[in-house]
């Protein structure tokens, strides 16, 4: 790994989001809530102007104007559809059938596992760590042969590290009960580590695959049971099955049941595309990675109609939509990656189809890898096809022009379910790969961070500072920075005017904010009608007139985008 | 009423919702759910461009640069706080405790109601009618003296009317019964109707104020019960009381909790206000009236802190700038109205405060009277009492510019608990006040209806079409229609161009669709460069350059408000 790659430390990353206003953990006054985060002023701003330029880049200028592979404009209507839906919606849609983790329980601790997270755990569990020095055993696979365990070894480790560290393993439990027999006790010691993992914490032979072991406390777990990931409520004042509905997983399901009235209540023509942003909701069982894996989370999502001839034409089309619109948004080096999903990988509704990518980032969390920020799936025409049939209605579309050509010169049409393109992005992993990638550590300047925003995406589009709090200079520096908030606001940030402090601490607070340009009103504008511009990115200054500021700030703001 | 205040009719205003992608019920494949409606394509980005134009002008360019009874410009910052927070947070704000409504269910027909709708409801019940036709009563009143009711009638109404009407009733049930002696039963009606409605339902005098007389089938109601409004879930596997968590019913209650955050974080001094946009949901029993009553919405909230001295002055302030700021984005005429509550209205965190009052649409489902688009209300220091309270953090605020003047000529300071007006504002009910408002039936025109949206929200700012889809003019519309889309899209809506059917089939569309402008191009601007500009609310046209279609547009699109 060279220098320039070396991960980022995201513990300074998420000090400087609560230092700075970008993101809180919510509820903090109560101590939290596990996988729920709220952004602060900056970051409200900055995942606002994040989902704006997502919207203006995909509905109303759907591709900046660029042609698809049909030779055509590309065509985007939105969609803003509700949280809470017929739950009848997630029957068809697979959730409340398919969308489940395995769930394990220890009977000794009562802890909740995810099952198959158990391996992994155990692996780092301090007392299967102490149980591998005890053994002598040089590296702990679970399916690695282990030879016979040594009785002595086995009851040494549970009467001292395992009474500490695994006070639920039937091994520890059974030597400490009264009249134990060690001998009896340990000699039914198995040959690999899997299988020596389960008896030691059961008791018992190691059935199928799954290592009943608590990685807590050396208790026997349960087997697994399939866990639904949705969240869960009543509509109406009776909590009983029938009035049970679910927050969405997911956006798109909105967009597939409103297909039909989209078609009916538009000039739509396939090939054309819904999108929406919103919220969704997933029960994690472990929420982890800052906001890169919570229960509450937004989405911006595509769903692109078009027939299935042109299917695979469109998904390549996508995938380099996507990669580029992430690229000119700020993540444009090498932390950014688009990874063709392998054949095993793929789900269901894919295996036929075009394929699946990811336009994954590397974040510190998961350097040397990467992590997702989107997906592009060729889902065919599986939702569709099953809420037409959970629904009962018609969802096929009639395509005038295709179709043999009739006698008449006009051709016959054809009736066909569209298949579909999925661009699925996450707006808050979009928002934390922004600030990963804008967190720089600079020890040359007197903040020691400077947070190298896209000017789009930057909460603070731009700052005016009068050199001192006197001579005339803060009218000018207000009426400066009033005429460009009058202009530039709306482009989505605030302009500051700040005249506390010194100089330095203000470009410093003004680094860790991410503001691109500092305009600076000294004595020498009372004379030559100039400021100072600092750029951020370099810390360069240079004199420009207080009249071309406009200017230089509406090319480089992206105004005439 | 004059014709011209002649409420609009609401049905009407639904079909075209429905008919042209404003509003769809939900999940209306599967038959809808209550209380829940999904946004179109025109609907969401008309909803998305009300929700901006706040965003702008309370968060960017708060009250657009004026500025605030204390001189200065007015501070606003804004937040993005979850839906799902720690259950303290709805214990401390009181929603755990008391955001209610009574409810009862009728032992016979199982229907649930609102306790305190009952009275109403009793009053069109159609079994209560034919009573009062049979009783020969002139108009009912729950509270009115009826006198002796005479045993025949009692009878006879329950033999005929009541046995069809109100089967559920102890009346009708009793005189159905084997070997009932109608004498000794009709013998115990009491002398009021309250009383009389109560015992026919359930055979027993009226002990306290609640008839318990189901309206539907004339049964007796449970004794009333208090029923939360918030909606409920589970975080984690284990779905008991430990793990219940709340769906949010206000976005204000996450400002309140990170007060102290962005106190901490940013540089806001008092007076300043948080503000920000999201879902909340409330588990209404009867929603209702299309959108002003769903289960799921959205609210626009602003928090605003100031010293307990300055409440009334921001108070009055903020009432005159909310009422101005719908004025401004179209709900300019006598259908809006600001009023403040009478003392028994207020809530109980206002009883002591500088007042509450509402703004109010006079909806077509409320005309002659009003319903409630947002709130201005002095909260006092009501949420951060409570929250420092439950949280045992301090939530109090350094004022550095209060207090004594020291002997070094600094003021000392004063700590406070600052007071908070709270403009709320919902989104739902705004976008249907706009479209209340906008709709207008015009049968000069071939659409017989046009709804007169202000450019700054409508969805589709303009059109262009060819004339004939011949002849170079198409290229000359697609041209015009992609420089004005790369200028104006981004103030919040689409350029149309179509080339399909006749001109007039076109502009009715556009006139369904608010569109403020449609532009023609025909014959005449191949040879002089001119096209027609035709104008939505007055029908008028006129020839423009094409060179000035931007300059026009730029005016009248508010591009440089």
């Amino acid at each position: 790994m060279s220098e320039t790659t070396k991960p980022k430390s995201m513990d300074e990353i998420m000090a400087l989001c609560k230092r700075r206003g970008f993101i809180y953990p919510a509820s903090e006054i109560y101590g939290g809530i596990n996988g729920f985060w709220d952004y602060g002023p900056l970051g409200a701003q900055l995942k606002k102007n994040l989902r704006d330029a997502w919207w203006e880049d995909v509905v109303l200028i759907p591709c900046r104007g660029a042609h698809g592979p049909d030779g055509q404009p590309v065509s985007i209507v939105p969609l803003d559809t509700c949280i809470i839906q017929n739950p009848k919606v997630w029957v068809a849609s697979g959730h409340v059938g398919g969308f489940t983790d395995p769930m394990s329980t220890c009977r000794q601790c009562k802890k909740l596992f995810r099952a198959d997270h158990v391996a992994d755990a155990l692996q780092e569990a301090p007392w299967v760590q102490a149980l591998v020095v005890e053994l002598g055993a040089p590296e702990w696979r679970m399916d690695a042969a282990l030879g016979a365990a040594p009785a002595a070894s086995l009851e040494r480790w549970a009467r001292k590290e395992g009474r500490k560290r695994a006070p639920g393993a039937w091994l520890v439990r059974s030597l400490a009960a009264e009249g134990a027999d060690p001998a009896a006790i340990t000699s039914g010691a198995p040959g690999t580590w899997g299988a020596l993992l389960h008896w030691v914490a059961t008791g018992t032979a190691l059935g199928g695959s799954f290592v009943a072991a608590c990685p807590n406390c050396g208790g026997d777990l349960t087997e697994p049971r399939q866990f639904n990931l949705m969240f869960h409520s009543y509509t109406g004042a009776v909590f009983d099955e029938e009035n049970k509905v679910w927050l969405r997983p997911e956006t798109a399901q909105g967009i597939f049941t409103n297909f039909r009235n989209v078609v009916d209540t538009t000039r739509v023509r396939v090939p054309f595309g819904i999108a929406q942003t919103g919220k969704a909701f997933r029960n994690e069982v472990t929420p982890r990675n800052f906001t890169f894996r919570s229960r509450e989370f937004e989405q911006m999502e595509i769903e692109f109609f078009c027939h299935p001839d042109d299917a695979r034409a469109w998904y390549e089309f996508w995938r380099k939509e996507r990669l580029a619109w992430w690229q000119g948004i700020g993540l444009a080096g090498e932390n950014l990656r688009l990874r063709e999903h392998e054949r095993d990988e793929l789900a269901h509704y894919a295996r036929d189809g075009a394929g699946t990518s990811d336009i994954e980032y590397r974040f510190p969390f998961t350097a040397p890898g990467f992590g997702e920020l989107e997906g592009i799936a060729h889902r065919s025409d599986y939702d569709l096809r099953q809420h037409q049939e959970h629904s009962g209605q018609r969802l096929d579309y009639f395509d005038h022009e295709r179709g043999e050509i009739g006698p008449n010169g006009q051709r016959k049409g054809e009736r066909y379910l569209p298949h579909v393109i999925e661009p699925s992005a996450g707006l808050d992993r979009g928002v934390l790969a922004l600030l990963c990638e804008a967190f720089t550590v600079d020890p040359a300047r007197p903040s020691g961070i400077v947070m190298r925003f896209h000017p789009r995406v930057a909460p603070i589009k731009a700052a005016v500072f009068p050199l001192v709090n006197k001579d005339g200079l803060p009218e000018i520096a207000t009426k400066l920075a009033a005429d460009l908030t009058r202009r530039f606001a709306r482009l989505g940030g605030t302009i500051e005017c700040d005249a506390k402090q010194s100089i330095g601490k203000r470009d410093a607070r003004m680094d860790e904010a991410g503001c691109p340009f500092c305009f600076t009103v000294d004595g020498d504008t009372l004379k030559d009608q100039s400021v100072t511009v600092r750029y951020r990115d370099t810390g360069a200054q240079e004199r420009l007139a207080i009249e071309k500021v406009e200017e230089f700030l509406g090319e480089r703001l992206g105004e005439g985008r």
